[in-house]
C-alpha cells in the first residue's frame, strides 16, 4: 500500500467508522445506466446524477409508496440511495472526510394521495447526519412522482462541497 | 444596537422597503419539517430547501390546481413561498440587499391535463422582480406534480448568490 | 466584422463544426415564456431555465410518452431541447468552446407505467457527447411527470462551467 493510499484511508476513518458503528459498509459506486457520468465537479462543488437503490447491481426495491412499497421499505430504500451517493462522493472527492453534504434532492415514487415524502426521505437524511455529523447537515428538496425511472420507489441527487 | 447591526439594517432597506410598498412584510423563516436544514451556503452560493406556503406555522393553502385550488389561489400561494424563501435567504446572507436571485425551482401540484404552471409561478417571479429589481432577475424551472408533500399546491427552491 | 467577433467565431468552430457534421445548426436562443430569464451566471457557473422543444417559436412536439408520443419522437424532442440549451449556453458564455457541460436535468412527460426516461434522455446526452467531446461528459437526473408545462414530452435544465 502506498503512502498516499494509507493517508487517504486513515483520514477517511471518521465517516467510514461512523457507518461501521451502524453496521454499514460503503458499497462500490454504481455505474450510470445510460450515456452520462455518475458525478461531476466544478471546482470544490460536486453534483451527482440521481442515485437509485442499487445493491450489487440489482435494484433492492421497486414499486410505489402507498401501493406495493411500505413506509419502512421506502425508508430502507432511501438509506441505500444515500449509501450509493456517499460512494459517488468518495470517488469525486477522494476522501469522504473532506466532503460536506450541501443539498439532497429527494424523489419518491408514490400513488395519488400519498404525501409523506418527508418521512421516507428522513431515512437518507438521518443516515447522512449520523455518518457526517456537522458536515452532514444539508438542505433538502422533496418531490413525489407517480412514474419513476425503472419504477424505483426512491432516488436521490446530491450537491456537496470539498472542504480542507 | 451595535454598529454592525445598524449598518446591516440600513443596507437592507432596499428590498424590505420594496416589499413594504406592496403591503408586504418579511415573515420569520419557516423551520424545516424534517431532518434537514432550511438552507446551506457554499462560499457565496446559497441553496434552499423547498419553501412551502407556510403562514404563522400553518399552510395557507392545500390542494391541487385544476381541482380545488384556483389559478388566483395558486398565484397567492406562490407569492407566500417566495416571501418564505426571502426570509431564508436573509438568514443565509445576513442582508437581502447583498443577495442576487439566480434560480427559482417551481413546483405546482395539479391534476392531469393542467399545463399552466408558468402562470402560477409568475406569482413568485413577479414578486421577486419587484422586490429585488435587477438583482431579482432569475432563471426558473417549472414542474407539475399530481402528488405533493403535505398536499401543497406550490413549493419553491432557490439558488442565490451573495454579492458585495 | 470586428476583431472580437472574428475571434469568437473562430474559437467556436469546434462545437459548431461538430454539430455541422451531424447536419445540425445551432438555433437562436428561445425566449422565456414568462417573467424570468433563460439563464444566469454565478462566476463561472451557468444555470439555465428548462429548455422546451421549441423550433422557430413553435413546439416541435406535444403529448406524452407511452401515449401519443413514441420513443423515437421523444428522443428527437430531447435533441431539440439540447440544441436550445446549447444556444442559451453560448449566450451565457460567449463561446461554446469554453463551456463544459456539468449537469443535465431531464424531465419526461409520460403516462403511468412508463419507465424508460433514460432511453428518451439519451437523445440529449449523446448529442452533447458528440458535440462537446470530453467537455460534454455530464451528470444527469431523470424524472417522469404525468403533467408537463405546455404539455411538452421533454424538457431539460443545464448546469455548465465556463472554462479557459
Amino acid at each position: 500500500m502506498t503512502a498516499m493510499a494509507t493517508a487517504g484511508k486513515a483520514s477517511s476513518l471518521g465517516v467510514l467508522e461512523s457507518l461501521a458503528t451502524l453496521g454499514l459498509v460503503l458499497p462500490g459506486p454504481p455505474v450510470a445506466v445510460a450515456a452520462y457520468e455518475p458525478w461531476q465537479r466544478m471546482g470544490n462543488i460536486i453534483t451527482t446524477s440521481f442515485q437509485l437503490p442499487w445493491v450489487d447491481g440489482k435494484l433492492a426495491c421497486v414499486g410505489r409508496l402507498g401501493e406495493s412499497v411500505s413506509i419502512e421499505e421506502g425508508v430502507a430504500a432511501a438509506r441505500i440511495c444515500a449509501l450509493n451517493g456517499m460512494a459517488q462522493l468518495q470517488q469525486a472527492a477522494g476522501d469522504l472526510n473532506h466532503v460536506r453534504i450541501v443539498r439532497v434532492e429527494g424523489h419518491v415514487g408514490c400513488v395519488e394521495g400519498f404525501d409523506a415524502m418527508p418521512v421516507v426521505l428522513n431515512g437518507a437524511s438521518e443516515l447522512l447526519n449520523a455518518a457526517f455529523g456537522e458536515r452532514g447537515r444539508h438542505a433538502r428538496t422533496a418531490q413525489g412522482h407517480q412514474v419513476m425511472p425503472l419504477n424505483v420507489p426512491v432516488m436521490l441527487g446530491f450537491w456537496a462541497e470539498v472542504i480542507p
